[in-house]
């Protein structure tokens, strides 16, 4: 039997489904490929910790030096996430020759331009199937399947969290703080949630998925973010109204010879489009292709099961490489210096936009608002001015408006929010018309 | 810059596609992978036949031999389709050493013991995935992306024609004949419409992915197939009362040490799973396995662009697999001698059923038809019975049902309907709780 040896970095959640599944499928594994998957060592950072599983004696570690000089172990899994140590630890196998596969969307995101560049010049296998939409296989898709295609769009729902944050609002009629609070008694959001709800995740996932599908790094901090956290049901309601479900997406779109536009924000979806369809802690990724037209992948973009066999997905793909000598045949995304030239900025795309003003209940209100956006040659598509109230006060004011450059729509909500007559900050969701 | 040749067979819808593909995008390979893809040959029937094409004079050949003999060749794509004499080109492509691509459904359904026994045989790499699906990665994300996964069920909507049919009915009360026609006026279906309505086109796709799901080839004639055509919109608009969506499935399934059932017909599913959002002409598949649970895949099933799509994925897979010298990685189906012991006979299956009944209005007709439910152990879970009709004349009887075997739930139909207060068939059609 022809054995090949691999090592887990860290043994959270991920490392652990990554060895039940070893312990469960590697024979397999061996039955459609001739090669038996064999963990040979696990880095952890502290021996004494109680484990559940019966792990072997020697299967442990704390010094990744064990790791990197034991020539017998080809194929090296980084699943300790975050950027310190992970990110040397993937350096360092590239350098030595290993095969690596990496669970980490941190790393690719923020450091691309190292650890790019290293795996082009070590010529190593670099999988990070597991980085993106736990089982989804969407690396492998944009990747392989849609090689023969010039990329046009990828939208994605690729946060679970976020989502299963607006389909409870919605549905049980939630406030944002109340559907967060359920979000983290079902154990999908972080204690610490605001990498999820800022839109940071959502964002280091379509960093990775940019790169990969336009063939240059983008790094995250190119990326356009804005999170759920002033989403209020009232939003969603009225949204409903129009006909559009709001959803956290990640987008990401490059027309021929254009420039590239790269942003994660909540956005009005058409309540009919599949995308709408996409309920709770599910991750889906539409995508659009010059010759394949739109494909939409759909599944659980998280947890230990679906991650794993992500990760044995790129293990298997190492294994191959390995049997053959071989390099790899696709190449890595290029690092650009200067960026600047590739990427349009928010300011310059143009929106439809959902508005929702806060005014007092008096005559002329709404002429002086549409006055400001007429000056700013933002044309208004519908508009519902909920009417007169007993009590005196604020009334909501909720518009559609045509396709307006960003800049200058903050230029005019900045002019309207110094109105005396309106009373609280203006809220605006930007449409998109799928 | 390294240029690798390729042959086409056949130059009908996809042939056209993939050369239009490589006219626009060859170059986007190149730079990809560093290696150039170049069509050299193109076997047509006809070389008076008149093409759009300003295609070079040298490219076309009516004599298999000019590439069969051509050592210059490594790569031949056979898009020609039917059994013959595509089955032949493929098998002595092979044993030529060539890296085969098909997008031949039926070839790989109806023949595989000879196509997979000579691919494992002669080591060649046998690209398909334009064979199911059109440009959604079916295939790789079986073979490759859930490589780690027992798989324990696929369900998908695998016919654009037939789902067509079912969405238009429904949703703008049409007949079949009416919908059928509308399919036939979109170009959606064949001049002969039976191949996709009797269901036999399904049954060739989901023979593929069970032989690849499962590792052992499961012949097109061992898959029990219902079409469409005997469908009311009667049917589908009382399946929605229930709750229920009517579509045309196909499925295989195999528990641990149990037995493959894998089977083509009508099947309602509830309406808020996400198979039921698949409208029109989209294809979906919908795949369990034991780590990455269900994830879905969506998009156009066919289509001259989408599937030259998926065939030039398979061409820069065997250009990758020229390029170093190497064997397919992942073994082929087996061919296995005794398959009955393998597969569980559809009589043995339990479904939930809906059912149909018309009986004259007369009092006493339900006690007659659910006394002999009883004595085959069927029993029901609710029944709508419409009221008293003001001309007397046939009702309508709808019933859904628990659990039963197909054999006894056979039995009883055959002895309701001849009852004498039975006035037409019974309409039956199996529930999936997904």
């Amino acid at each position: 039997m022809k054995e090949i040896n691999i090592a887990i970095l860290g043994f959270g959640t991920v490392g652990r489904g990554v060895y039940e599944l070893l312990e469960k499928n590697a024979s397999l594994i061996y039955q459609k490929t001739g090669f038996y998957p064999r963990i040979k060592k696990i880095l952890v950072k502290d021996l004494s910790k109680k484990r559940n599983k019966n792990l072997p004696n020697n299967l442990l570690t704390t010094h990744i030096e064990e790791i990197l000089e034991d020539d017998d172990i080809p194929i090296v899994c980084e699943l300790i996430g975050g950027i310190n140590p992970a990110k040397e630890f993937v350096l360092e196998c590239l350098r030595k020759g290993k095969q690596v596969i990496t669970a980490n969307k941190a790393i690719l995101a923020e450091c691309g331009d190292e650890i790019w560049k290293e795996a082009s010049k070590y010529r190593s296998y670099l999988g990070f199937e597991a980085s993106v939409g736990g089982g989804i296989p969407i690396i492998k898709t944009i990747k392989e399947a849609l090689i023969g295609n010039k990329i046009k769009s990828i939208v994605g729902i690729v946060n679970g969290t976020t989502n299963y944050i607006l389909t409870k609002m919605l549905e049980n009629q939630l406030s944002f703080k109340e559907a967060l609070k359920e979000a983290q008694a079902k154990g999908y959001s972080e204690a610490d949630p605001s990498l999820d709800i800022k839109g940071w995740d959502s964002a280091h996932k379509i960093s990775i998925l940019a790169s990969l599908a336009f063939g240059i790094y983008i790094p995250f901090s190119k990326v356009y973010v804005e999170g759920i956290e002033n989403i209020d049901l009232l939003d969603l309601k009225f949204a409903k109204d129009f006909g559009y479900m709001v959803k956290l997406l990640a987008f990401a779109q490059k027309e021929d010879r254009g420039k590239l536009e790269i942003r994660v924000h909540p956005t009005l979806i058409p309540e009919n489009h599949v995308l709408a369809s996409v309920r709770l802690n599910y991750n889906a990724f539409y995508i659009t292709g010059d010759f394949v037209g739109d494909i939409l992948l759909y599944g659980l973009g998280a947890g230990k099961e679906p991650t794993a066999s992500a990760v044995i997905s790129d293990i298997v793909s190492a294994m191959e490489y390995l049997s053959f000598k071989k390099e790899p045949f696709i190449k890595y995304p290029v690092v650009e210096e200067n960026l600047e030239k590739f990427i349009k900025p928010i300011e310059e795309v143009e929106f439809k936009y959902y508005i929702r003003f806060s005014a007092v209940d008096k005559p002329g209100v709404l002429s002086k608002i549409s006055g400001i956006l007429g000056k700013y040659e933002i044309s208004i598509a519908s508009v519902v001015q909920i009417g007169r109230q007993k009590k005196k006060g604020s009334v909501p004011i909720v518009m559609l408006t045509h396709e307006s450059k960003e800049k200058n729509l903050k230029k005019a909500l900045k002019e309207i929010d110094q109105l005396e007559v309106v009373t609280a900050l203006t809220k605006k969701i930007r449409i998109l018309d799928l």
